[in-house]
């Protein structure tokens, strides 16, 4: 790590002569920007937080951040997972949040230009209402579109639709050194040089800070219907998924829970869907799944087919919520999973491991099976449609040092378990500070070594989101 | 560019020392391998040839080479059409034709794995005798997948399947260092860290030699139907693309052609399928789209609606092709368009451009008004679906100093209008050695410079391919 200079009165100065936006320094600044949804990795607090505007202005900030050896940590919503958005080394935090207008949607080539502060929700509600979809749709709703970019977020229709990755065309970016870029372009294809783009997907803000994306979007699907599927075990519901891809049914999510996920959050919200007994078979987890098309017609051959596909495969009924309220009941619980869990748990650390998806029930009992020798407690649920996991370790009752042991402990045992699998550490809440240590781990010292070069090309004084991802 | 050694006897003797493959030298080496498909950039000769048999000899060939200083170039089935699998400094070549062969199918994760020598074609075959399909589908079926992930291959399916990107899960690579790792995994999403797999995609054998890949299928489609759809000019046929896309009507392929390229390719084929005139109409233009889907009555629907949209928008009429037999007659001009023009041209250069969508008509019909300054003749045809245009400069009359200058002055001119249109290079024929100085131009010194940088951190001595994309 680098020896980071602090800010300077000289520094404020400056930085307050280049922008338009508030410049909030020390005691100004409000404590919500000390960490982000993971509180566990450790807080961070910035010497000074910037409200950006404008590239310009971006780059300017960042330039006498790289002139002056200080960090620069470029912040969304702050709804992060690993830490990445956290100061850790003071210096200057730049806000993108107020760089937030939907800017112009290029019909014809079925693109929408955006600021990277615009919301996924806003966003996704403003493409309803002219008809299209904008398909990535990860849990959070009320993150920064530049943060899903830099995350590469995943989300329920990734199984249908893949991951932010696939709809980003081109990005304007302020790199660490000050420069203003473009990578990409509205152009659907391209073999034009290494994909700059493609790094900068998922780079978690270390690479360079996007200030604009033109993303892909698509006509809105004209009808969805949500299936429950109750089974006997975890075992029977999962192995249920490699029968409906060989069948093409193509479904937009499915999502895998087990029971007692299901029953926390029901509590939790207030309101029982899900069935916890049938036939006098008791419930031992669900799969939550949406199809989507063109017409009723042709929405119904799908299900039927389905049906016939789960009911075949072991599922022990088929719930069909065909209605825009039903389909909202049935995945209200699955909405609100991380907050329930969240509102009933002091310490909590997740994993968001991905295994291939004839490994998740495999892996899931492993993992079941080894948190019983912890003091915390597990729960699961997760994409059985792509075998990305999430796996939160909580507790109300161990003290925070024992919790960080144990837990440390733990997710290294089930990491490598995934590695074994043939998985990877994330598969769409990213690295940031938190798996840090994993990634180095699992990726291998000659992949590791690869990702710092680059780091280095992009930032040869590393004040760009340092200690973040490698 | 680094001062390269010669191949000396010693290092002749090493490599033979240290792999089972076959070593060819200096007069033995067959001068197909000193040129690809695009002879005009120039001929090169590789010192010594290999036949690749596995991961470890290629990493032992390319440490002596890197250890030595002596480039080393890969090369698939010599296909390329920018002259990246050219040997332009010498060095040692090694062919990758070999290995080829197809690993093994995991039915419940959706992947194969093969060699990288394997030839599009073969896997194409060999998945849809096992009900599934390789998405990607470039005009060369006799390229290797490894040339085809190199390049980032794209192909007539690309408009509802996408790239041969997101057809890549995982490769294994030998680095310019000779280390052997991977990258990506057989799961479905990832945010692990930089991308490097994305990074490797594309690359044209510059970062990396790709020894094995692990590759996404999909169950194949059911149906599929053609439409031959003439036009009285190419405005009118390209403005309706963008309506098929408004209304959702998913085609698997839209090429457009105009009569020209129509009219060689009929005679080259000796058979004649499109109309020339209707309803006393002069056809100047034709989109041929492809629809497929899961069932005749589903694919009749869209095909009813297409033909209203298309007939809406300006088509004289739509020729519908509905089995095998009139699918295939409906592709095989367009399939012999490169083959027809080569066999009939001495002088030949490309641009791969791609633009977006709505700009095509009026790129094409820039570029044939700026072709008429030159001697040379300018045959188009592209992907209207994805603005992919494949435009040929050809002459059997200009000498070939005369005819290089006149198209470079050209090129420039029209990828120029390309960059204005916010278009690209290429589309998917990539970089290579031909089209390097486009790449300098219109990247721009900031993104030209990242990617030398990535090169260096890669491929610090400059071994790997050298000369080629940047």
């Amino acid at each position: 790590m680098a020896n980071y200079n602090s800010v300077t009165e000289k520094v404020i100065e400056e930085i307050k002569a280049s922008v338009s936006g508030r410049v909030f320094v020390g005691e100004e600044i409000n404590i919500d920007f000390f960490h982000d949804e993971m509180p566990i990795y450790g807080e961070g607090q910035p010497e000074v937080l910037v409200d950006a505007t404008n590239a310009e202005e971006v780059a300017k900030i960042v330039k006498i951040c790289n002139e002056n050896l200080i960090p620069v940590i470029p912040r969304g919503a702050g709804t992060g997972l690993t830490g990445a958005g956290v100061a850790r080394h003071g210096g200057v935090m730049i806000n993108m949040q107020s760089m937030n207008k939907i800017l112009e949607y290029d019909e014809e080539n079925m693109v929408v230009k955006v600021e990277p502060g615009v919301l996924l929700n806003d966003l996704a509600e403003d493409c309803l209402s002219k008809g299209y979809m904008y398909p990535p749709d990860p849990g959070e709703k009320f993150a920064t579109l530049g943060g899903n970019v830099a995350t590469n977020a995943g989300g329920m229709r990734a199984v249908k639709y893949g991951t932010t990755r696939n709809y980003v065309r081109s990005m304007e970016v302020v790199l660490p050194t000050g420069e203003i870029t473009t990578f990409g372009a509205t152009v659907s294809k391209t073999s034009t040089g290494y994909s700059l783009k493609d790094l900068m997907i998922g780079s978690e803000g270390t690479l360079g800070i996007i200030t604009e994306l033109t993303l892909k979007i698509i006509p809105a699907p004209k009808e969805t219907i949500s299936l429950i599927v109750p089974y006997e075990d975890l075992d029977s519901c999962i192995s249920t998924v490699p029968e409906l891809f060989k069948h093409n049914l193509n479904p937009q999510a499915i999502e895998f829970m087990e029971k007692e996920i299901v029953n926390l959050s029901e509590i939790y919200i207030g309101k029982s869907t899900f069935p916890r007994e049938l036939e006098g078979i008791e419930i031992g987890a669900y799969l939550l799944i949406t199809f989507d098309g063109e017409d009723e017609d042709q929405l119904n051959d799908i299900i039927e087919q389905a049906a016939e596909v789960l009911l075949e495969a072991g599922a022990i009924d088929v719930l069909v919520a065909d209605t825009p309220n039903k389909i909202k009941e049935a995945w209200a619980a699955r909405s609100s999973f991380l907050e329930a869990i969240e509102s009933q748990t002091k310490l909590l650390d997740e994993c968001d491991v991905v295994v291939p998806i004839n490994k998740i029930a495999k892996y899931v009992n492993y993992v079941n099976e080894k948190a019983k020798g912890y003091d915390f407690e597990v729960k699961s649920f997760g994409h059985a449609g792509d075998g990305n996991l999430h796996i939160y370790t909580c507790s109300n009752e161990m003290d925070r040092e024992e919790f960080v042991k144990q837990v440390d402990e733990f997710m290294h045992d089930i990491y490598g378990k995934a590695y074994e699998f043939g998985g990877q550490i994330s598969g769409e809440h990213g690295i940031g500070f938190g798996k840090k240590v994993f990634l180095n781990k699992f990726e291998g010292d000659v992949n590791t070594e690869l990702m710092r070069g680059i780091k280095k090309v992009f930032d040869p004084n590393n004040i760009l989101n340092p200690n973040k991802v490698i």
